[in-house]
């Protein structure tokens, strides 16, 4: 099979220092649904001043931009939409004629769940971990009125990430009020920690609502617990899936149907399954 | 039709001011005949420093460089292959590892095609033309023991082309006693001078071999009247195809057979027919 590739094919990349191959596929298979002269490489690169280089110098549409770069752009690009400025963290690239926009699709892809599930902003949060997504989920969900308590055991980035925005720390206890329980760590992660469960029966049983970032798997140890205690839940396959639907409209002004986003996820997720 | 791209392509390039489709037919067709996972992509640079730098940056294997970066790249790059420096332009940068190299494949295909068509290095030649590709066919013809006579009506690159090997100048004349003609202008060349016939039928009866360097069409005028007058001729499809084979083996390590070569080239010429 012949790469459908021409002089006008538009090139969007990502950038990470180890590259998955789900922004690739969730990509080209949504270009090629949308008759789109798009192509998406996944690229590792060796200098990340450089790379940014790359992408003013090759005319580059727009990067993906994922660990240890989203902190490392900023001072190479030439502004910060508010999603990426309220949190100092840029996961998304956008070129438009040289000039380099950074933007954050994970703050954007979880406000925008918390508004689609009907999150009540009352609710008092419980957020397990305190790294790079921490801060965006709990930036988005601080916007959406919400405030509660930062779990994590590291004394230096749970208070920091605490602080920031007004919130408490615990080090391991789940408070007991908590009615959202939100889980940002590697927890129940497939290759990491795939059989332990983020939040214990009892904590689940008394909340309203939980939400796991983890999306590989899609149903997580904390996903299956809430199903099974009758709890309804936000999974990381949204994240992901939402996530990557808002780099697709920002670098093709194409938004996909939600019906697009989930083939185009169930493509990209063969590999992993 | 999803393109068939991971995060293990390894990506190449052309940079042109205006690309045309052909490498990017020619090179991704074998890279799926062959069963390579590369890619081939043109770009349009705005800003040649910042595109090399992206070569580096953002870990691109190699770029086919064209009209008007073939010395611009020089100073960019870490070392010349002795086929670019010895005409002074690179037309394809290799990089090993972070090291860019500059090569000349039109130099090496025009070299390779003197070989194997036989050409007996004593003929008188002419060369019609004194651009950056006469430059290389010169240097070619040189290199395989040839000299003769430069005609060009531009009164600055002419005698600078023909005094750097040691040939003659002519400003319009065809010296009496060419025996191999070779035209690197435009003349014949498909929506410039489509009609024109290079050197005339009684100079084609009067040499032993025509050269045509014009690709597109490859039977240009000059190459149909050396038909007519039962001359052998080389034509510039011979040289487009393998300067890019060579591009190719040198981007992969895989060397294409000849009928490979000859079918990608037939693919890339399809838009051109």
């Amino acid at each position: 099979m012949v790469n459908y590739v021409d002089r006008e094919t538009t090139l969007c990349i990502s950038l990470a220092a180890r590259p998955s191959n789900h922004g690739v596929r969730f990509h080209n298979w949504l270009y090629a649904e949308l008759g789109l002269n798009y192509l998406y490489k996944a690229v590792a690169p060796t200098d990340i001043t450089a790379a940014v280089a790359g992408i003013r110098g090759l005319d580059i549409r727009g990067a993906g931009v994922s660990m240890p770069y989203k902190q490392d752009v900023i001072p190479l690009i030439d502004a910060l939409d508010p999603s990426a400025e309220r949190i100092n963290a840029v996961n998304t690239i956008v070129n438009t004629d040289g000039e380099l926009v950074g933007y954050n699709t994970d703050y954007v892809a979880v406000a925008s769940l918390l508004r689609s599930h009907g999150v009540d902003p009352s609710l008092p949060v419980a957020v397990r971990g305190s790294g790079g997504m921490a801060n965006a989920v709990v930036a988005a969900l601080a916007d959406h009125g919400m405030s509660g308590t930062v779990v994590a055991r590291n004394a230096e980035t749970g208070p920091a990430l605490a602080e920031r925005y007004g919130w408490d720390w615990s080090p391991e206890e789940v408070p007991a009020g908590a009615r959202l329980l939100v889980n940002v760590t590697p927890l129940g992660m497939s290759g990491l920690a795939p059989e332990a469960q983020a939040f214990s029966d009892a904590e689940i049983t008394a909340a309203d609502i939980i939400f796991d970032v983890v999306a590989y798997p899609v149903r997580t140890p904390l996903i299956a617990a809430a199903e099974r205690l009758g709890r309804p839940s936000i999974n990381g396959g949204e994240v992901v899936a939402l996530q990557a639907a808002e780099q697709f409209a920002l670098y093709t002004g194409v938004r996909p149907t939600p019906e697009q986003v989930e083939a185009a996820e169930a493509f990209a997720n063969e590999e992993n399954s």
